[in-house]
């Protein structure tokens, strides 16, 4: 059976099991107190060039999304987020259960307008309705798409113009800035965010998102929350040493690159062959629309996902590369197509 | 430096990293619908004589106990803990933030007993005050103690008479049921609890809680609240892997009684040298009592947590063995007093 | 100043007020335990023809719809709600604060079809979305219009389809049930609704909302939540002698049909004075589009709200008549256009 | 039957009811955006030196109560509470829904000193406990003990000491502050307090409390929460009203005096017939110790609350006064003895 259903579908890349073998009989303090995670936070400093920022790390990028938005807000502060966005229609109401409302707005490539921002705030006037107070926005989108610099620093701006904190969801961050036509590098990060996160699950770890907090006002007592929500694992460290493994010679990027370069060829592949797409490929999630008869056929020896059936008889469909993907498995499904 | 302080501060018995290591490039579903977690769930339901119940797999207690009580109690409903009990005071108001108010009482080993639950059955009369819904219990106790079966059966007994939940927190299940003296088998709980949980973290595994919903009223919509509490992990299949060598000959017991056996030996030794105990030693936590320049002298070689200060220039500290701790680590502790 | 503002904006209808002064030195119970709220509750159930239903009185419909939708649904469980819904954008997040989701779909006239419904239950497929358990409606809706009894059947089935609790928000529910053309009787609503409740506030009262549980399963402990939520006042008994006097000869409901007509008399000037409406005038709502050179010149001799702006120059206005509102009022505004 | 169970059981003060009945028919705005509630603000801040203040109109008490503590914390944040006070153990978890913990301290008479508190602040020492950040008393108590100025000056110390807010819940502050042997004032509670409020409900009116913020951190967007937990009425207009009519020729006080000075006859009278207290009487709440079997005779002609069972054949009983209380029913109640 050939995989291509997500991109969290094998362990952690060797190099980061490795690390996590030779470290394991290690005593070392619990609860992210450890010398590991330590390490770790100010290598990720250094590297996205922002000092004063605060590292956090957790198991996972629900419980991140969650933690995090519900430290920032007051109980009457919403967060805005494309109709697209993980927090918005895949986290069984995560947010709300903490208390607040998400606003989405429409969007086909799950990137937002600054323009759909200033529309929100234009009907959020009083206090008979909740205030927005965060931008929630995910880089690359769940369609696969990913933000430009200009882009970007327009956000920033419409945040700035609103009040709005500015929060990256970058479970696939390292997919984002190994993009073709990618002009972000990760040291923009922290000077457009007040807050994001370095994803590892999706990108070559067993699990751990790194949370930065970079807006000093986010940041006190932010451990507290961590231990409520339950994201603070006693063995933390085992975070600390995986990202430690994928910031060496940056090797998260190197994963991102080759998850998007398979996923490249495999769009081309399907392109030559005939076939459009729902969105336009740009990172490792591509959206291709293929005949129902085909699709029955595909899934007989291919794991993936559905997307979106039309009236026409077509369906599009979700296929995913990562970092264990082999150009002989990409090979292998464009043969049966 | 002599590692005294917990029993989560090395990675995974060499049993459980092998299995992950092994399996790390096996292509697996996510979020817990893999083979490995419905095996060790599989598994696990065949131990425990419980073959209608439901595993649920968890990174951490926190997340454990938050997910599970916050899915079981209606809003006004509320638990019963020992004051020890973790819930109570060592999770930062996690079951709080759910909603639910903890009423503690009053205990010196972390045990509760019937008629302290019929107190406060008592106490919670009409629609002004919280209605109490559950008891949790843990089992060993954050102060090492362990319920023997006719305690457990009481406090069965007790809930059935005000129709409560029992819920057991087993982070250390494994040290209770290989302590000395111990009469409970791994079968009662099923019997007993309307729900509990098989600790990994302390007992061998990276991390990794098995849940056991036994109830039938608490099955339904359950992988919902796992997903909303930021409980369900992209790869569970990490847990159901660990978990299923834990369960291999008993992996897991066998490390619970070895924790338990240096605990034993360090508490001989100490007493031996003329100390005495803040709380009987019973399991791996125990609780010397020393001359405070003692354990001045103590902590430049030795990790561990203090307990309680005395007026009288002596006090209690926190000695912690884990399935790592070896004969070596006791006698070097032993020959500092 | 001419007031049109909202139906809020007196005291009581002065049959109420007088049945207020004739109680107050009579010593009652507390927090809804007295003669009066027993004597409401029993006439309730008795005029809506439903013996096995549960009354309870709440001072204000925010109040109302947060504490029965909080107590109705687990903590993944969602509301589905027409965007234009008061639990949607008019109670700062009320429903979300206590952990719930509010699932929105469009609406021109505050009123959702059953095809919608069956829309959003195609999308919530599966745990990593809220489940969607409720659905909630306005009638009269906050654009004014009125549901039909096909309609409301119509959602019945809809909601029975999708195991959907309906729960009608009858903050105007008098004026609903004297629009002209209406065909559904207040016996309906137990029939149709599992909970819904009939608006004193807005129809004659000082304030308070009698909110009826038909469906059994929404009824144990209901008071717990009632209290926990804030809505239990001490003197419950003020709402119990309210609605003695609204319920006498149906007072409530030729409150609302006077509403009713004053903005029927209202809307019927309007159109012959050559404008137009956004929303087709039903019940005691009116939202006439005039010039905004007018509008300006109304807004300094009546109270009103804006609506909605055009970019050619008109915006719709909304124009609210309630138990209070006189002709000569009628007369005074339309002179003025 | 003779009616000493609470003083919440009689409508409003004739004056209080009159102002009522006198402005019915007055057009105002809503949502406390009117002038009957900003003229009662205005008084209010006058009154006790306060020109910087916010005052807000709430309908009960344990909705002020939620709605000020759940809008001051940040959700790791808990109260301190005296284990008797009214959001410890009479609001069914009221605050625990807003998702923070109360912790509560032993006390006899319902205060709480300023040791018990650096005792708890000693055992909340990290991120994971919660963090106590806001003192609960409530004066009077409800045990009907009052603060003197040393007392409550002792507690601003201590909050401040520990960075806590100081909140007072003063349901019955009218009988505090008449109470024989205070040395406290009105105006001496913006100094102390960084919010609290004047209970109307018990003090003469139908309803409503006003809440008045002190410290400036705790003001911005207020009505934000005001609106979300439910507690923004419609009718606003009702309790600036009443409270006008009590704030005139301080009838407040003088009604909390009337109730002080009937309880102290009642007092009076019951130890001259030769009978002990369970609290020593101050205010209006008494807790007389009776045979049971005298208790038994007097259920039958009096409404009272019981509170507390000894093993000797003697209960204490909760007597309550209100404004309405009259001389004759104290020697009615005094003959019965």
């Amino acid at each position: 059976m050939l995989f291509l259903k997500n991109d969290y579908s094998l362990g952690a890349h060797p190099a980061v099991l490795d690390a996590l073998v030779k470290t394991n009989m290690v005593y070392a303090d619990g609860y992210g107190m450890d010398e590991f995670c330590q390490a770790a936070s100010a290598q990720i400093l250094q590297r996205i060039g922002c000092p004063g920022g605060e590292v956090h790390f957790l198991p996972g990028g629900t419980q991140t999304n969650m933690t995090a938005i519900a430290a920032f807000l007051r109980p009457h502060e919403a967060a805005i987020s494309p109709e697209t966005g993980h927090i918005c229609c895949h986290e069984t109401g995560a947010i709300e259960a903490t208390g607040h409302k998400v606003i989405h707005v429409p969007s086909e490539d799950g990137k937002i307008r600054p323009e759909q921002i200033d529309e929100v705030m234009r009907f959020h006037e009083d206090e008979h309705y909740v205030k927005p107070r965060l931008l929630y926005i995910s880089d690359s989108t769940e369609t696969g798409a990913y933000y430009l610099k200009n882009e970007l620093l327009a956000l920033r701006e419409a945040c700035d113009r609103h009040h709005l904190l500015l929060y990256i969801d970058g479970a696939r961050l390292a997919m984002a800035l190994t993009a073709p036509g990618n002009d972000v590098v990760l040291e923009d990060f922290p000077k457009i965010a007040d807050a994001f996160y370095i994803g590892g699950t999706k990108c070559g770890a067993l699990f751990g998102e790194a949370l930065i907090l970079v807006n000093d006002s986010l940041k006190p007592d932010f451990r507290f929350l961590l231990k409520q929500r339950g994201g603070l694992m006693a063995k933390s460290r085992l975070m600390g040493v995986q990202f430690l493994a994928l910031l060496k010679d940056d090797l998260i990027f190197s994963l991102g690159a080759h998850s998007n370069r398979l996923a490249a060829q495999l769009a081309e592949g399907i392109k030559k062959a005939g076939y459009h797409f729902a969105v336009e490929p740009a990172t490792n999630l591509i959206f291709p629309i293929f005949p129902d008869a085909l699709i029955e056929e595909l899934q007989k020896k291919v794991m993936f996902e559905g997307w979106r059936p039309y009236p026409d008889g077509n369906s599009a469909i979700r296929l995913v590369t990562s970092w264990g993907s082999t150009e002989e498995e990409i090979s292998e499904f464009l043969q049966m197509i």
